[in-house]
């Protein structure tokens, strides 16, 4: 099915022989997921050639490939490609993956030309089958249930990675594979940091706290942010956090079918951009999420990709200063034929853990006693 | 330090500049550890350009790299570089990294010819210091708990799965910061796939049993395998297990500072190939790890990198029939000045579980009554 789309695709754009070597479009097209291998598609044979470690899984994972075990010390993948390219005159390769030194090495041992593909494979990953969905929506039941079962648990004095290993292994404990990426969790002007990693900062008492994680389930991640205040948010803090939540709902608001990135991107902001935080908007608006964390569509200015029923993204406005703080809020879309569905539904409530102050005065008084 | 030994090497090759954007690379040069950088590195300058995202984290991680900010939907990344490399002829890139695409659009906007760069990182990344090593050590130590730790768990039935996921919750519970890689945790036949994802296979008695993982701390990666049968051996078994035993005690026998990774694998691949199951002897003896699972050197027919004190490796001879199964032993090597140091230090003993079979037969009856 997936093959016979990509056939589609190279037909009307009249290649002859494509050759994927990104190990997520390989894992895509034929199922097999080992890390070394190539998969070369012509209208008429689909060939996967990979080495002694993998050709046995290869002929489990992918009955509908011819499977071609190249020794490596002795035949480079040019010469293994070689003979398979009889008849072709140009190969498309994928430009945006390759290493240059493999591209150098194969423009001498083949006998075609070489040509960049555009990313037929990253198109068709983009929209979601229902199995595929179904290990998204599981991504983010995994990431939202270990989320709530996590803001209870956080304590006075608690360090950044603490609270983050604490996230993490519960994220482990419901099922995840893996995490999505390294957690985020950040907490006061730290929060301003909007790639930060979790470090020695403590959780106090009237400071930001923004989580930025996800889960990994057969191989589809959740992608999920949200910022706090601790115990009680200042005017400001207020105001800030209504900005980015404003932003959101603007993007929200027009997201769906026929809709470009750049004009979900544009509605977002324009709310930031009217605000008085305009100088510490972040970049673009979300991305696609499946097999790889940030994927097509991307969503940020000038992005002309269409959104189509089936596609998941992320729509994550987010304001940055530096000094104060960071606020970012996402959640997870699916776009339908008639507009989205939030696959994502943690509250966003400004503030956690309200008692947080006064839980601290006992507990220093308890341990004075 | 890391810095002056890169500008040593560079000018021993007479390098103008040096562009790096491959992040382990740049995270060992520059301490860098977010996801999107580039370093340029000149005889007296250096360079991290980096976006809104990280820019906060990198002057934070960097204070000896000069910061640039690029506006990513205004700017491309040779727009940017190209006023910094004014009296540059040559700028040498990493082309084992550096994508096609990327490549030729930098060769469009920039005033210089482009060069192929050596992998210089690579190499001073091989050679660990005391900071590395403790690290290294850490996940070693972290790997073999977790190993101890599993094997009186296993339970007859239990599939490779399960297993492989009591395993990395360990690791983790025993402070792993990630796996070094997906478990690889294979019983009876399956076992012979070198590089096999844990299944619905269920431990058995007289089953092969291999487990070839790792954990990661610090950002640096352990990778031990071991290999087992499950209650009691055949001889066929014990003969075949001996066979690889031997080929890793022939490459530790002559491992040190001096030889070359081709010799090391020629040791072992003597021992395999003199025995009656030369046909299965899998390719290559090992490779270094550190902030990448499989980096510089490796240790394969044809290798002529040559081993040096500080160096970490792995020596993993294998053997792998399909149907009947597959044996690796993987211990991880620290080079030193006199030889070498075995950090790894796990029971190579063949069989585990010995009364496997009768604990099943208990146990079924417990669950008839």
């Amino acid at each position: 099915m997936r093959l016979s789309q990509l056939r589609q695709l190279m037909a009307d754009l009249q290649y002859q022989a494509l050759l994927l070597t990104e190990p997520i479009n390989i894992r895509y097209l034929a199922g097999f997921s080992g890390s070394a291998a190539s998969l070369l598609i012509t209208p008429q044979q689909q060939f996967l050639i990979t080495d002694y470690r993998y050709t046995e899984q290869a002929a489990e994972q992918c009955p509908a490939m011819q499977i071609i075990c190249r020794d490596r010390s002795r035949q480079s993948l040019g010469q293994c490609l070689a003979p398979l390219l009889r008849g072709i005159d140009t190969l498309h390769l994928e430009y945006q993956h390759l290493p240059v030194s493999q591209f150098l090495q194969l423009q001498q041992e083949l006998p075609c030309q070489l040509a960049p593909g555009l990313n037929l494979t990253e198109q068709l990953r983009a929209c979601k089958d229902h199995t595929e969905l179904a290990s998204v929506r599981q991504a983010v039941a995994i990431a939202e249930q270990a989320l709530a079962w996590l803001l209870p648990q956080l304590k006075p004095g608690m360090t950044e990675a603490a609270a983050a290993a604490l996230l993490e292994q519960q994220l482990f404990a419901l099922g995840a594979e893996a995490l999505a990426f390294p957690t985020i969790l950040l907490s006061g002007a730290r929060s301003a940091l909007p790639h930060g990693k979790p470090g020695g900062g403590q959780l106090q008492h009237g400071d930001w706290l923004l989580i930025d994680f996800g889960a990994e389930v057969g191989g589809y991640r959740s992608d999920i942010s949200r910022t706090y205040v601790i115990g009680a948010a200042t005017p400001l803090q207020r105001d800030f956090y209504q900005t980015v939540l404003c932003a959101q709902q603007a993007a929200l608001a027009i997201i769906g079918p026929g809709v470009t990135g750049d004009a979900v991107n544009a509605a977002a902001a324009a709310v930031l951009a009217a605000s008085p935080y305009a100088d510490f908007a972040g970049e673009g608006i979300g991305h696609g999420t499946g097999l790889v964390l940030h994927e097509y569509p991307l969503m940020r200015k000038g992005c002309d990709a269409v959104l189509q029923p089936g596609m998941v993204v992320t729509v994550e406005p987010g304001l940055y200063k530096p000094g104060f703080g960071g606020v970012r809020i996402e959640d997870n879309i699916l776009i339908t034929e008639r507009g989205y569905e939030l696959l994502t539904t943690s509250p966003k409530q400004l503030t956690v853990l309200k008692g947080f102050s006064l839980a601290a005065l006992h507990q220093a008084d308890s341990s004075q006693a």
